[in-house]
């Protein structure tokens, strides 16, 4: 059988290439930047998105000539690679579930307690020598409404119920621990912290506009970790600035990177994070590992995991 | 029996006093701030010390005539009250255990992850409108040292245990549970995290030195949530200054508020705070019930809670 051509869509200058020392001989590897995606499609057997901000694929993907039978995107969002020709496709589309999720966790309890704590006030009156004691707030006993019921959300109110926070999750469909979309408005009504790590489809595109945020308490705080079109960036800002909720954090947006000209970097009350709630200290080894592991089972033609189920734009619970 | 006479030390321009109206008729209740305690104490049965930052009750105590039966003050620590003279008395004083460990053992969750996620640089690029990726560290897996055996210490191992923290506790002495002094080198060299929450006697005094931070590994964060004077605060500007150590983050200071002169307002890698971290919403209210229920104990003649073993400058476990 002849050898398997590997395509890679690398980040240039951003991150190193993934560790495929493990595949010598067993696969041609190609490595191409977004603009070269287009010309080498066809020759590829198997495409890794090592790139999880390009648009590349859902550009190149349309057209004629053979295609990859797999794609494997390193990130848990697979937006940025569906098109609708790539979903009506055979090709199979895995994700990287299990790299993210904790780290993600953990950053939306960073910003959680940080914000409870008022620590961006603390260090900004640091930074003027200024002694100004406050009161925080307790978590343990607050509320959380999780919206996006898929590992990330998941891991979110574990780690959250670990710090004694009451947590309900919302999915796309009511099943045992999820609740269904009908549920949403009233436990946006009653929550402390509202976590948006759902993801991107369209149906929940927009979902957190002003009508949302409306129905927050004005003591409420929102966090975004799952794409930044769930949110209707301009009403976020008329929210936070109009003191309709307490403060939020973002640290996903339409354009990444965001441009220095972005009104979002100077709200008060907004935290702003360059997108890397779940990447970790040794995240690139673990991903290429985790693709290597996959390609080995993809070569022997075993079954895949983290399998996308391509028309809803995620993978399934209980995959 | 006369109504006995309750002395209120209050924090003149910092605190509301406590609520006492249910103490009417059964107290004469007197107030007093620090200039005027010396001359009060002799006429009072009971001294509350509602100010937690005053070192009167030291200065005032020795000297001629009555003295109170019962002080209670309303903080962990009873440094600030004790002075040779009031510990080889007959006059119990008691603290406000209870009201502060589970908020300070959030407080120092916020200050891990935050720490962990490096969420001040974030603060502080999103200022310069500054789009800058980097990768965090799990805090689950990691390793914390925790310096204090008391109900702090022990609910900051709680909270961190509830993060996947892998937790050391050291106290004055080894018991189940509790490493003793002897350890505490060998959990210096380990830890991620070393965090202290000890209370101030002769023999902590200046334990965390030049000597302590130079057993830390140079990815070590500091976190000093005990009193300011547990730690040379010079040895401690040394150490963060020349990365022996990750960073640092002080609740507590020798002198408190920290002056506008301070250098330990901006040594980069050192989080300065102005010892909030166990004051939450709601705790004068909370505070103050105490106090009536301890004073209802009292009056009644039953035992007292919180009873502080003045010898050693601490509430003993199990009390």
């Amino acid at each position: 059988m002849a050898v398997p051509t590997l395509l890679v869509l690398d980040a240039p200058g951003q991150e190193p290439g993934p560790r495929l020392g493990r595949l010598t001989g067993r696969a041609t590897v190609l490595h191409t930047d977004g603009p070269g995606l287009a010309a080498r499609l066809p020759t590829a057997d198997v495409l890794l998105v090592w790139d999880p901000t390009s648009d590349a694929v859902r550009a190149a993907w349309p057209g004629a000539g053979p295609r990859p039978r797999w794609v494997h995107t390193a990130s848990t969002g697979v937006d940025r690679v569906l098109c609708p020709e790539l979903v009506a496709s055979g090709t199979v589309v895995t994700n990287a579930r299990g790299i993210f999720e904790e780290p993600v966790a953990e950053y939306v309890a960073a910003l959680v307690l940080a914000m409870a704590k008022d620590l961006p006030r603390t260090l900004e009156l640091q930074g003027r020598r200024q002694w100004r004691h406050r009161e925080g707030l307790r978590v343990a006993g607050s509320k959380a409404a999780v919206v996006g019921a898929g590992p990330v959300g998941r891991a979110v109110a574990t780690t959250l119920r670990a710090l004694g926070v009451t947590v309900a999750v919302t999915g796309s469909r009511a099943r045992p621990g999820v609740h269904g979309p009908e549920q949403l408005r009233r436990l946006l009504t009653r929550a402390d912290w509202v976590i948006c790590a759902a993801p991107l489809t369209e149906s929940t595109r927009g979902m957190f506009d002003a009508g949302a945020f409306g129905l927050m308490q004005p003591s409420a705080r929102f966090i975004n970790v799952g794409r930044g079109e769930l949110v209707v960036g301009s009403d976020l800002v008329a929210a936070v600035s109009k003191r309709w909720i307490a403060g939020a954090a973002l640290d996903v947006f339409d354009r990444e990177p965001l441009g220095p000209d972005s009104p979002l970097w100077d709200v008060p009350g907004l935290i702003v994070s360059p997108h890397m709630s779940g990447d970790t200290v040794g995240r690139l080894d673990r991903l290429g590992e985790q693709f290597v592991d996959l390609y080995e089972l993809w070569a022997a033609g075993r079954p895949l995991r983290n399998v996308v189920d391509k028309k809803r734009g995620y993978v399934p619970l209980h995959d």
